[in-house]
């Protein structure tokens, strides 16, 4: 059954960086809520786009030769293939969409095993 | 090229209601910003699921015979096939996510035409 899903709830429960966790599903897509701090390593998506929504905080998305600052209320869509790094020097909080089963750091091997919470 | 998007900036520009205006791409979905108030018709969508994350205000979600209060910093999806009504006393604003072309009341012939800002 649908019902509202509150996004700060759901991030209480998390105490680690880097470690997304699924709130929510929309068209094969995972909705997931995660802690950033420190730097993740540079990677790619090479099938689908990487969408960021920062709700608390500030992070920083280096992107080819650039680094984008990203903002609480802000949005950031990686496209397919392009090598980012997300990173934050403070704790920041944020919101992620990615399809189903897509490991968080583009290769299965290494990825991060989203729980669902 | 990939820039942050704010979504304030973005609200700033929308004057009307239940009029979403699109502000990023997601995978062959659309991300748009949105202000409601009022009522919506019920409708639904055949093949798709609904997102709905709000941003400021309160929303209600009529779902089958329940309401839901959406609040800011709730999200809400609304599965595909499932009749739904959008309703806000007071002017609230709302992320949605829909795939291109997805008219906006289920229907073509009734639907917001979606502009980009």
């Amino acid at each position: 059954m649908s019902h509202p899903i509150n996004l700060a709830e759901k991030l209480a429960q998390i105490s680690t960086h880097w470690d997304p966790h699924v709130i929510a599903d929309y068209n094969g897509n995972e909705v997931m809520v995660v802690k950033f701090q420190g730097e993740f390593p540079f990677h790619l998506h090479e099938e689908t786009d990487d969408f960021f929504l920062v709700l608390k905080g500030e992070m920083v998305m280096d992107i080819e030769d650039r680094s984008h600052p990203v903002r609480a209320g802000e949005i950031f869509v990686v496209p397919k293939g392009v090598t980012h790094r997300p990173r934050s020097e403070h704790e920041c909080e944020v919101l992620l969409i990615e399809p189903k089963g897509e490991p968080n750091t583009g290769d299965a091997a290494t990825a991060a095993s989203k729980p669902r919470i």
